[in-house]
């Protein structure tokens, strides 16, 4: 995978159009600032706008909302991201994996985002049912 | 018609005040950023702001929504304006007018819009029934 | 791609039954009419009864709807649609890849509807991002 | 006035297109069919057609809808009309004016319908607050 | 049939309770400011409780509601009102009938609402099909 | 039981009429072409309008709604007629009865349908609690 | 302009109906009572009732709209209103014109409300985009 | 505690006004007529003012509605008072304590409305979970 | 009236089943857990299984709801059942009858809701419109 | 294909899991009890959990619901499936296609059900258009 | 009280986090812009990120919502946070107290939104029912 | 604090019931299983009984909902049980106070769960503003 670094002000990116192809994007951590952007079709800046793209096109977008408690306006936002095809994903650590470190609980989180742009079979440990 | 150009950060110009009085306002093109808000009352430069007055004075505000396909996210937006009276123009080609160029399309498109403002009499070419 | 033409009325055509396999449904222009019946499930003729079976089948379904101004019932219909998986594709041109000729505009608009069908590559002009 | 007859099956008449400029449109009875074809944007004859041209044209629409008793469905197709800025006319008669014959129930029933048109004043009876 | 008369602020009379029996209610005609408070359950008066009473007991109520145009505070009265279960009977002319007097409309409209108390076999003229 | 067979088109037939007396009125099977002009009170045919007839006179409406899968706008179709009072009923075999032959269930179904007119005591093949 | 002073409980004042033309209404101060009945559409009393006659006739009605804080029935109340094309006028001084005193401030609120009637040129005092 | 008697009509009591301290309010019982007047604000005489007071500074606010069978106006006016903070509270006996008398039932329902208003420790007998 | 007395767990019993013919059903008391599953369709054990068979079936269903304070999500349940045709009857004390003992108001509520299930003549004490 | 059973209190099972492979779920028969669980998250046994989880992996789900009539309860139930992805097949036969035995019936639901699953070529006979 | 003054861009501020205690906040006046950022959880500055703090950890929001008129952007924007918890409170002044100065409005508006935080006793002055 | 621990199937608990004095409720882990039941109000055993009371006595109800991704579903219960006060928290790590360990992670969540009951100043360890 090819590494490219944007500006978020950079709204001339090619990311930011919808001809141009990707094959979906993860938004890690999604903060509530981004979420409302992206709920309310609020294209404010790159990142904002790249999602939008995703929404757009129906390609894949996967949101780590990272925030708690949660209000009203929180849940709306998530449900209206839904409603659009996004999928929220709660940074919560797989407690029934018994993670050891940190670590561990980054990269456990890491993989199921990864594994829901269904780019090729899955790379998060799978719960054996035994826990 | 007195040409006017105003930076779009300068929220102290006179069209970001009701008391000031203008006939509508054309929003032209009407990128989704704009358009969201607009929709959520989010009056975060001249150019929303401006918008956000002719609504709440409730003069005519026509907005060409730029932008396809659409998300549910655009259409909420669009639904919202409408309900608070603004009308959303698509620049849609008028292809039954049987266009010869691209300045034709802009040229109608344009007129649509003014008409829409309800300043005369109509400026768009007619249909007339045959095509 | 064989060219198969049917008439409107012909309720028999083998389109008309989930049954039959098809890749998804083009609606090119599409009528405020046929629109209206879609959004509603009224399959009321051979048009609007196909496109009702890609939904009911969750296949691609692309409607280029052509109208502006748009009204609430509009809107309305459009968001019906987005909510079962359909995809709103108004024919608005691409201005910032600066068409020269009506015919450029036609062919980029058939481009992206066609994308949006997922049938292999994309094969609209993507932005550069430079514009 | 000009009177000018078209064929409900005529959707090539000048009225059918929102450049054609008139000044607003009754629709006197308003079948229920007529009715929800309007409320749901189902432009399928002449009539229904130019009705949704006044809708997002934005001028005058009344309808006289004329049904007994109402169910959900009339009552939704009706609220639908009013958002959008139509004006539902049941003909009631005027029982507070004494009407003397079905034609004087008739002529004010005709004469609230042209008002609500606002082409000039008022021409129904106004009620001299004494009944 | 008895006739039995209550003064309007009479909120002890029998009809006030829904202990007592009766076999259901017309209310004609039925002003905007009934048909608000009865879709709003204010029972401030002896018709708007006794009409209340019917709601809450599941007995049959037929509001002549008899107002034009209406505005969406009527018509979301009288949604609220169909969707407890009572009929909104609009006084109209049956005109398909072809009425010769005053009196022959407010005949029908009356055999009308009293057919939908379902009291017996019907009262109202049948529409033969002819007009 | 008396039958009489309407063409679709007659739309001056007695049925057409609320002040023609029926007991009740059975769809069957009920196309979602159907299924949508009676939520949305479309009155489109003799079909649809004498449903539309049972509904406004609160009479008995079974509608064997014959289709599967379902998009959403089936299920508000289905949702907006039992919200006014007609009974959904999918055509689905009781396979709890054990049924022998395809005869088996056509004549359950119909059984079905007919005892929710309340006409009489039910004729459909009671569940002993066994199977 | 003339004066005219009417009883609160006098119903039968001509403001009372349709049919007298007025330009429009203006509610100073709205009491949370009239504002909850207008909303409704419970026209309890001659002030309600003529706010309810513009509503239904779609001419300006100004809602001086006077309470703090607001609760969800009151937000409730002036979204209707505003659906129904009521303007809810917040008494709320213009500090951005630096007024001097309570005069000042009920002189600006008055000329907002006049303006908003759209009988001639504004009135009020324009802000000169400097405050 | 101070007894205070006021005259339901005597809308300048101190009660009436928000910068009047106050505990909490407890209506009972709540007739339907107040609980729809509180549910939409309709402050029409002093008790119903006063219970819009409390919701409108955020104080309790414990209704002991006292009506069955609850039809939908009931149940929606209990809901839109739920959502503003006020606390519905049915006279509903509690069984499972084992009242001897009609004093017992009405002694237990007034402990429980004046726990709600959390002024002091519980006064409520406790279920001992044994019953 | 035979006296049959089933486990709660025996979903194969007679009344489970939409073909045996019952005249109705009473739920007495009705807890907050069968009142949520019957709300939500939840045929999780006989009682609510059978009371989900009156509301498909369309015959009578009378919910002794019993429970102080209502939370919201208790009105939604009582809400959605109220709109499938259920009866919500909380067992409040009919006061105004003057009950002496806890015998009086068990007697009473169980005549109310009986007087519902409209099996024959009222049994409930009526009122005399005196208290 | 391998089978493997599991026990439906087994909430270890792997299938309890999102972490764990499957191509998607179909429940056959899908009781109304399985239905409404699944529509309101209610994960309380193996089966409405596994189904769940393909709703929170957005994997295919395919529900033969299994009931008629429907309530209002089953509409929202299936509602809600739908908008989060899950496919609704009644198993009505496809009487089009003439089936001669309650096992071509049952053959060619289990067919259509498959093929929603979209795992390879469809395996349902298709109606060729001539029936 | 101590004084502390922050740079709005200023998003690392203690009060930025939800771990750092605070009795509650007020934003006055709140414009527009705030209004709709913090209804739409659109922490896009350090004021309107302090605020969606106060909201996430049930603590005191007080919002002097300054516009006049109101669109149904601002209403739904004041309804959304009044269902979070926020006490809208529009800067009117309070006439029946009868200021004498601009001074007396600012002082009783600001002891108003002071009170409403529930730091202790009123300091607004109260009304003595008499005016 | 004293321990307690109940059997999950002891209903007859005194926390089952209202009027037993108890601070607040944490519910940790909040499996999706008692999201939905809580939300719902179907209290089916003693975990989801005390959250509904509660809920009922308006007592602080903190749920640390663990699930990932989110369905509609999930977002719904969540959305509902915030509006009738409880808190949504999801154990997300507050990787801006970076964390050494698994057990960091699970003390800093169980001090945010704590101070939401607010019992006293603060646990949870507050963001210096730094990160």
């Amino acid at each position: 995978m090819v590494v490219r670094r944007h500006d978020i002000r950079d709204m001339g990116a090619t990311i930011a159009s919808g001809s141009h192809p990707v094959a979906g994007m993860i938004v890690a951590p999604c903060s509530m600032r981004s979420l409302a952007a992206i709920a309310n079709g609020l294209d404010d800046n790159l990142l904002t706008r790249a999602a939008g793209v995703q929404l757009k096109e129906r390609r894949p977008l996967v949101l780590l909302a990272h925030e708690a408690p949660l209000t009203l306006a929180h849940l709306r936002n998530m449900t209206a991201e839904t409603e659009m095809g996004a999928v929220i994903l709660p940074p919560v650590p797989a407690f029934y994996l018994r993670p050891n470190s940190v670590d561990d609980i980054v990269t456990q989180i890491a993989a199921r985002a990864i594994n829901l742009l269904r780019l090729g079979p899955p790379v998060a440990a799978a719960w054996d049912g035994k826990s």
